[in-house]
C-alpha cells in the first residue's frame, strides 16, 4: 500500500500513534515499525505521530531516541485523546502538546521537525475558539516547525481559521486536512471521536443513501474535490493534508480529479532510494540484492557512510550477518499452500525444477494449471525491463541454467525512457548486459571452457555454496553495470558487480534454496532431497558482457555452452 | 626532456646528489627539487640520490624528511665521491654507505625503497674485490632493497659479478648499469672519475675517431646494443639502468635497437598522473587547467586528499592562492623578444588580439611572418585533438572569441582510439564538448539571450575579473566532461567543469592577460593599455554541451550569437 500510494509522489506520509497498540514496540505493526519501514524501505518522507498518553516523560525520549536512530525526522506532538471520558493527569509525563514540543526540542535541539495539529472549529474541550488560538500560538512559538488541521466540511471553516491565526501571530505554514466521505459509519465513528458536527446540508444527503456504500464514496469524493477546488483557488493554501484511514481509493480519486496526482514513471535511481537521512546521499548498490532490496536495506543497516559515486574496492563491505530472520522476516508474501501449486506440491527430478523457472519467465500456468508469480528470489513478477529478454531467458531456464537476475545492455537510452529511464530528464541511461543463474557442476565445467574465448569481454563470478570462487574480475575491482550521465553533474552509476559482496549474497541466495523452497516438504522426502542436492552441488554465476554498444554476446556464451556439452 | 624521456615508459629514472649545488635546498635546479619535479609534475617515480658527503647526520634527516613530504619515495644510498684526492672523515655524519642505509632505516622505517651502488669491477677504495662484495653484502643486509651497479664495459664483467653476488648470498634484483658511449672527452672525464680502465679493443675503436663526435656516438650505441643483447640473453637481467649523462638520443636509440622503446600514445588518463604517493588516487580533476597542468599540480600541493571517482560539491576547494610564483615560475618557455614577435610587436585594437588568437589556432604565420606556437594560457602548440575543432575555431576566434580551452563531444569511441583514447584496452571512452573563451560584454549580452533557448541543453559559466558571475549550473554541481566505460571496472571521469574551482581559474586566467602579455609593452603604451583593456572588461565564459550523442551545438550557439549582435 505504501508504493501504491507513494506513487503519487506524496511530500510525506503520516503515521498515527495508538497508545493501545503498543506504538513504540518492535513489533511489525507497532506505529514505530511501520514509519521505519516507510522511511527506510519505501523511501517516503514520514511524520510519526507522538502523544502523551499514559507515558512518562522518560518512556517519550526513549521513543524519540528510538526514532531518531531509525532514520525518522518528523514527529507530530499531539497530546492525545483520552481514554476515558475525560483526559487524566499524567503524573510524570505531559498534559499539554505544548510541554511534547518544548521537550523535544530540549532533549533533541533541532534534529525533528516538529508538526501540532490546528483545530479550524477550536479544539473540544478548549474554553473558547480564541483560547485555543492562543494554545496553538504557544505550540508554535515552544519550537513547531508547522502546522496540520484537524478535518472540517467547509472551506470557509479553514480560511477564517487560517486569518484568524495569521491575525494573532502565526506564520508557519499550516495544512488543511483533508476528510473524503468514504462510508456512514466511519464518518459517523470520526465525528464522534473528534467531536465535530457534521453541517446539516451534508446530513440532509448522506441520510437518505446511508446504505449505499458506493454512492456514500461517491459524494464524499465530489464533495473532497470541490472544497480542495476552493481551498486552492484562494492562494492561501499550498498544500492539502488527506485522512485516508489507511484507504487509497478515495484520496488518489480526488487527487487525480484535481490533476494533481503525478504518477512520474521515472526513478532517481533504477532502485528505490531510502528517505533515512544517512542514506540518502547513497547512490551505489551491488546489483545481487535487485529483488530483494528489503534484504538489502536491513543487512547494510548499521552502516555508517552509505556509498556514494563509487562503491569503491572494499575488501570487506561488513553485511550484516545472514541469519534466519532476513529468509522469513523477508519470506514470501504467499502462503504455503499456494506455493505449494505454484512450484509444485511434488518434484520428481531437477528438470521439474527447471519447469518452475520457466513458468515463471514465461507466465505460463504450470503443468497443475497454476500460474508460477513469485520465486524464492523474486517476490513479483518478472520486471518490465526483464521481459525485454523473456525469449532467450525462457530456452536458457528450460535447459538448467536457472536465471535469478538479469538485464539487458543499454548504449544511451533517453533518461525518460518509460522502461529503463531513470534520473533527471536531459540524459542518458545505459547498462551492461548481465546474467546471474544456479546451474549444474557439468554446466559450470563447460561455460569455463567457452569463457576462455571470451575473455576479455565478459567477465565472471562463478561460486558454489562452499564459497569455492572462480572469477577473472582485475583485483577484486567492482564493475559498473548502470550508470547515466546528465547535464550539469557527475556521472551516477548505481549499480555494480562487485566480487566481495557477491560472497555475502551467495549465501542469502543458496539459503532461499532451503528455507523458502525445500522447507515446504516433508524432512527426507525426495522433493525435499532435490532441493537440497541443488543446493549442495550447483553453482551460482553471474556474467557481464563489458561490451554494451555491440549485441549482448551473453546468449551465445550460453549456447556456445550447450553446445560444447553435446 | 622528463616528458620525452618519459613517453618510453621507464620504470624509473634517478636523479643525482651533488654536494657542490645544494641538492637539498629549494633552488630549481636542486637534487631535491629537479625529483620533486620528475615525481609531482611528470609523473616519474624517481630515485633521488644521497651522499654521505659534506653532511651531518642531521642534515640527512633533513633531507629525507623533505623528500618523504614531497612524495618521494625512493632513495639511492652512496657515500658520495671525496672532495679531493681521498675520503675525508665526516664529524657527526656517515663514512659508508651502509651507515647511511642503516639511518634511513631506523629513522624512516619502510617508508623509502633503498637502492645501494655495486661495483662490477671491485670499488676503486676497496681492498679487494672480495671485500667489496662483502661490503655489498653488508648494504644489503642492511636494508637495501636492490643493486644498481656502476658502469662496465663487458657483459661478462657484470655476469661474473652477479654470480658472484649470488654465491654469497646476495639474493636482491641487481640491474646493470648501461654508458652508451656519447662522445671522447665525456668518456674521459667519466672514467677518470670511476677510476675505471676503458679496455684496449675499445680504446683503439675511439682514439683514431676522437674528433668525429658523430662516429663515437654511433660506435657508442652499436656496442651498448651488443651489450645489452647478451645481458638480455643470458636470461640473469631483468632490466637495465641507463647512464644517460642528461641525454636522451643514444639512450633512446639503443633502446629502440633493442626493440624495448615501447612508446604507447594511450594514456592511463586523459591527463599526465602525478606519481606522487598522496596523489596516485587521484582520477578527478576540473578541466581548466587542461593546458597548465603543472599550476593545478602546485595550487593544489596541500591537499591532503585527492578527488577519487568523484569531484564532489566542494563550495571550498581551497586551491593555493594566487600568488606571483605561479605566473613567474611557470612562466613561458619562450624569452621575451619571441614572444613579442609572435603576439606583437605593436597591438593597434583589439581586433590586433583576435589575430594573434587566430593564428595561433591555424598555424599560419601572423602578418609579420611568425608563427605564433604557443599563448599565455597554452605552452604548446595546439593539441591533436582540439585540432578537429580547428575550422570552427578559427572562424570564432576572428569574430572575437577568445578560445583558450576546448574538447570536441565524443560518442563511445574505443579507449585504444590515438587521439582521444586513454585508460585500459576493451574500453570506451566520452566526452562532452566543452568550449572556453574570453569575450567581450556586447558578445556576453548577446549569447546570454541566445543561451535561453539552449536552457536544458547547454550549461555555462560566465564570470568577469571582479567576479561577477552568472551560470546555469544546477545547484553548483560539477559537470563531467569526460569519462571512460572499461570492462570490470567502475566508471572513470577525469574532467569535469566545476562552478567553484572556475572561480580560482578565473583569478589565474585574467592573471596571465596582464603578467604574460601586458607586460610585454612600456607602461601606459597603447599595446599594453589594449591588453589592460581587455582584461578589465571581458568575460571569461564556459560552455558544455550536454547532448553528447548528438552534433556539437555550441559553434550554433555562437553563430546565433553573431546574427543577434547584427
Amino acid at each position: 500500500r505504501f508504493d501504491r500510494m507513494g506513487a503519487g509522489g506524496p511530500l510525506f506520509i503520516d503515521v498515527t500513534w495508538h497508545p493501545a497498540g503498543d506504538p513504540g514496540s518492535d513489533k511489525e505493526t507497532s506505529s514505530m515499525i511501520i514509519a521505519n519501514t516507510a522511511v527506510n524501505y519505501c523511501g517516503l518522507e514520514t511524520i510519526l505521530h507522538m502523544t502523551c498518553c499514559n507515558q512518562t516523560k522518560d518512556d517519550i525520549t526513549g521513543h524519540l531516541q528510538k526514532a531518531k536512530r531509525l532514520g525518522l525526522k518528523n514527529i507530530m506532538a499531539l497530546r492525545g485523546d483520552p481514554s476515558g471520558e475525560e483526559w487524566e493527569e499524567e503524573v510524570d509525563g505531559f498534559n499539554h502538546a505544548v510541554d511534547l514540543v518544548k521537550h523535544i526540542r530540549n532533549e533533541f535541539d533541532d534534529y525533528f521537525d516538529i508538526c501540532v495539529a490546528g483545530y479550524p472549529k477550536g479544539h473540544p474541550e478548549a474554553e473558547s475558539y480564541e483560547a485555543d488560538l492562543r494554545h496553538l500560538k504557544e505550540k508554535v512559538f515552544a519550537g513547531a516547525d508547522f502546522i496540520i488541521t484537524q478535518l472540517f466540511f467547509r472551506s470557509e471553516t479553514f480560511l477564517k481559521f487560517m486569518k484568524d491565526c495569521q491575525a494573532i501571530g502565526i506564520t508557519c505554514p499550516i495544512i488543511p486536512g483533508i476528510f473524503p466521505i468514504q462510508g456512514y459509519h466511519s464518518l459517523r465513528q470520526l465525528v464522534k471521536l473528534s467531536k465535530l458536527e457534521v453541517p446539516q446540508e451534508i446530513k440532509d444527503v448522506i441520510e437518505p443513501i446511508k446504505d449505499n456504500d458506493a454512492a456514500i464514496r461517491n459524494y464524499g469524493v465530489e464533495l473532497a474535490v470541490s472544497m480542495c477546488r476552493e481551498l486552492l483557488d484562494s492562494g492561501m493554501v499550498h498544500g492539502l493534508h488527506f485522512y485516508t484511514l489507511n484507504r487509497e481509493v478515495a484520496t488518489t480519486e480526488v487527487l487525480k480529479r484535481l490533476g494533481i496526482w503525478k504518477e512520474d514513471p521515472r526513478r532517481p535511481l533504477p532502485w528505490a532510494v531510502s528517505a533515512h537521512p544517512k542514506r540518502r546521499v547513497e547512490d551505489v548498490r551491488p546489483i545481487f540484492w535487485a529483488s530483494r532490496p528489503k534484504s538489502y536495506i536491513y543487512r547494510t543497516q548499521e552502516w555508517d557512510d552509505f556509498p556514494n559515486g563509487r562503491w569503491g574496492n572494499s575488501s570487506s563491505p561488513a553485511f550484516g550477518e545472514l541469519k534466519d530472520y532476513y529468509l522469513f522476516y523477508l519470506k514470501s508474501k504467499s502462503p504455503r499452500e499456494e506455493l505449494l501449486k505454484m512450484w509444485g506440491e511434488e518434484l520428481t527430478s531437477e528438470e521439474s525444477v527447471f519447469e518452475v523457472f520457466t513458468c515463471y519467465i514465461t507466465g505460463e500456468p504450470n503443468r497443475n494449471g497454476y500460474k508460477v508469480t513469485c520465486m524464492p528470489w523474486n517476490d513479483d513478477p518478472l520486471a518490465t525491463e526483464t521481459n525485454l529478454l523473456k525469449d532467450q531467458l525462457e530456452k536458457v531456464n528450460r535447459r538448467g541454467i536457472l536465471t535469478i537476475n538479469s538485464q539487458p545492455n543499454i548504449n544511451g537510452k533517453p533518461s525518460t525512457d518509460p522502461i529503463v529511464g531513470w534520473g533527471p530528464s536531459g540524459g542518458y541511461v545505459f547498462q551492461k548486459a548481465y546474467l546471474e543463474f544456479f546451474t549444474s557442476s557439468e554446466i559450470v565445467t563447460a561455460l569455463l571452457k567457452v569463457l576462455k574465448k571470451y575473455e576479455l569481454r565478459v567477465n565472471y563470478h562463478i561460486v558454489n555454496v562452499k564459497g569455492q570462487n572462480i572469477t577473472n574480475a582485475p583485483d577484486l575491482q567492482p564493475n559498473a553495470v548502470t550508470w547515466g550521465i546528465f547535464p550539469g553533474r557527475e556521472i551516477i552509476q548505481p549499480t555494480v558487480v562487485d566480487p566481495v559482496s557477491f560472497l555475502s549474497w551467495k549465501d542469502e541466495a543458496f539459503a532461499l534454496w532451503i528455507e523458502q523452497w525445500a522447507k515446504l516438504y516433508e524432512e527426507e522426502s525426495p522433493s525435499r532431497m532435490i532441493i537440497q542436492y541443488i543446493h549442495d552441488n550447483y553453482y551460482l554465476v553471474n556474467l557481464v558482457d563489458n561490451d554494451f554498444p555491440l549485441e549482448n554476446c551473453l546468449w551465445q556464451v550460453v549456447e556456445d555452452t550447450f553446445e560444447l556439452l553435446n
